[in-house]
């Protein structure tokens, strides 16, 4: 990967408020190496377009790479587009195959979760077949924290710091009336749990909030639910619950309104983004318990509030984008660089990278061991492994009394 | 007001994330002075079942102290008790009266809001005619900034600047898709747009969001607003729209879903708590336009979120508090303290007192001539006001990577 050819760089999926810090670390690592860097807008799907931009363009000065770390939300543009596999329709590979040769691409890189995992394995492999030179590496991202082959992904770190923090300032806020009250707290995991699970971090010693946490992976029927919630609103006066968007009856039904509704599916062949557990579990305990209750959605908030981002998790996401280049540039395709936790207590890892083909649409689950017997809760196991994640803090770059951004290249039309 | 006498401070209303620095400031000037300080549990109506607490028992170290500070909601437990006039019904103040003698107060501070001030009000006019020597001082506090005689009101500049900082955020994560999409988000204020204004401060000089903002003050059409959208759509392919939960059609009702829905009173008289505003106009936009649309509520995040807090905020909560102490030192009774502004830049003020009669029970509207033409967002009359009272950061205590928080003494049953 001499000087004289580029980096390509895209960002795919969901925003998350570390994947532009993964993005300063494959653009600083790239014009380290002398190398220039592209930026797709839009992802994959966008250079079907030609959308592309010469990223030195843009990132002049250490500031500019600096505000690039500290704004959330991808920078690039993203998609969510499913490349066909290329036996079925190899027109989309010979298009985009012959717009890297064009723009002199010696690697390629894609910051992004399963999904777009999935298009850099097949990238990689057809590559491999037609033999060209291009290097395909991903770079993991995803709040959900539920890629394989890493001891956890960039963006999980810092949606864990704002979700546990917001759950601690709700728990002192419902509990300001001399009146029994449940505050139900929605969370993102459609799948699984790490995001719900984060929210245990929220206790102190003496304070114990939530008090209850509902993950997909450990499906509970509502008369357990509210059979538990009963028995806290005895002890205490007002009860906490943080439930997973993807929090299910037994039956696999979500618990969410209206529980017959058909499923609608993305192009992944997901279930289409969902809501309304909070809501629905709300009406439901009211009803049955006659006491005050009250819904709370983080939506999007969790994923891009990069005022309170982890700078274990920033850090962590720029070396990962840096070291995807170094991975590109020493010949390795079809792999993703990842973490591998050495110990807890110090919090010590190792980068290392495993194939992408290994990790490509699959989906890692919370251990049920660390998901507590009344299976409302997580164990300490669970805090062990999140607690180092969310440690440390960054200072925004404050103007005006508000943190300052890197303007966006998606804002306009 | 001599060393022999307590001082009785309650908090009351919704919890803001200033109204413990208040309380602080409260506590630290009557010890400074010699005086005891009671607590309220849960404001008067906490009273009445003698709820009374040594603060001195639990605020120990000046570690405790500032840890109040940094700690959102109502550190006392709040109420929203209103008393009846005294010629409709006497007992309560009687009850009071006795347990205020009992307890050698000699002053009596109450922090909150229009309704609280109602509270003071009633009791000072009270303790008049009955030639009682206890002074009646009320601490001004809501995020509503709806109080008349002062400036602003503490808790107001930490909701804007969580507001800003979430509205900015937001705005970067709705951009990142290349597909047409309006986000809605819907920001506290049931009769007044003071929130929901300060949204405009998340701009940036290359950056207009959000694009509009619906206050209550300014009714408009549905058709208006969707006219509204659809050019802005033909200019840029997100539009964000920053609504007040009591955002208003010309005729009156509310722009929520049921439009039709019969109104529910709480015990002062007002709306009982509104929420759909957001989801309503998202569903509206998305069957007119056929665009992708999002709904966003903040709701109790924006009064909580200590984490974010504007540190002149906390300042001025605390020097008002400490200012309430001071004015019942010196005799006054039936007054609040409040903030007086000089200049916008620099950002100079003065304090003064204000009788408690001329406020309780009238809410401050934001001016007409600060609102847009169209109706629909602020004038930069709006943005001087705003800017100042949103500077300043606090860095929370942080303990295992979360903002650490006192023990609340409403905790447990």
């Amino acid at each position: 990967m001499a000087g004289s050819y580029n980096v390509l760089v895209g960002q795919s999926g969901g925003p998350t408020a570390a994947i532009n810090s993964s993005l300063a670390g494959v653009y600083s690592t790239a014009r380290s190496m002398g190398a220039g860097v592209l930026g797709m807008r839009y992802g994959i799907e966008g250079l079907f377009d030609n959308k592309l931009f010469d990223l030195g363009k843009a990132l002049g000065s250490d500031l500019d790479i600096q505000m690039l770390r500290q704004t959330p939300s991808s920078y690039l543009g993203s998609c969510r587009y499913k490349l066909p596999l290329p036996e079925e329709d190899e027109e989309p590979y010979v298009r985009l195959f012959d717009l890297f040769e064009r723009n002199h691409v010696g690697a390629v890189l894609y910051i992004g979760g399963n999904d777009s995992m999935d298009t850099i394995s097949k990238l990689s492999a057809y590559g491999a077949r037609e033999g060209s030179g291009i290097r395909f590496v991903g770079v993991p991202k995803t709040i959900d924290n539920d890629l394989e082959g890493t001891d956890h992904t960039p963006g999980y770190g810092s949606a864990a710091k704002f979700i546990a923090t917001s759950v601690a300032e709700i728990g002192r806020d419902s509990s300001v009336y001399d009146l029994r009250n449940v505050t139900f707290v929605e969370i993102m995991g459609r799948n699984t749990g790490w995001l719900a699970g984060s929210s245990v971090l929220a206790s102190q010693e003496f304070a114990v909030c939530p008090d209850l946490i509902l993950l997909p992976e450990s499906p509970v029927t509502e008369d357990a639910l509210v059979e538990r919630i009963a028995g806290l609103l005895e002890q205490m006066k007002s009860v906490v619950v943080a439930v997973s968007e993807g929090a299910r009856r037994p039956d696999g039904t979500l618990m969410a309104e209206p529980p017959t509704s058909a499923i609608k599916l993305d192009a992944f062949g997901h279930e289409a983004a969902l809501s309304g557990a909070s809501r629905y579990l709300a009406s439901v305990t009211s009803d049955r318990l006659g006491v005050k209750t009250r819904a709370v959605e983080f939506s999007t908030l969790q994923r891009c509030a990069n005022h309170l981002a982890s700078a274990t998790d920033l850090d962590e996401a720029y070396a990962l984008g840096g070291l995807a280049v170094r991975a590109a540039s020493e010949g390795k395709t079809g792999v993703i660089p990842a973490v591998r936790r050495i110990s807890d207590v110090p919090y010590l890892t190792e980068f290392t990278t495993v194939e992408i083909a290994s990790v490509a649409n699959r989906e890692r689950k919370v251990p049920l061991d660390w998901i507590r017997e009344d299976g409302m809760g997580v164990t300490d196991d669970f805090v062990r492994y999140a607690r180092p994640l969310v440690q440390g803090e960054v200072t925004p770059l404050y103007v005006g009394g508000l943190p300052h951004h890197i303007q966006m290249l998606t804002w306009g039309r």
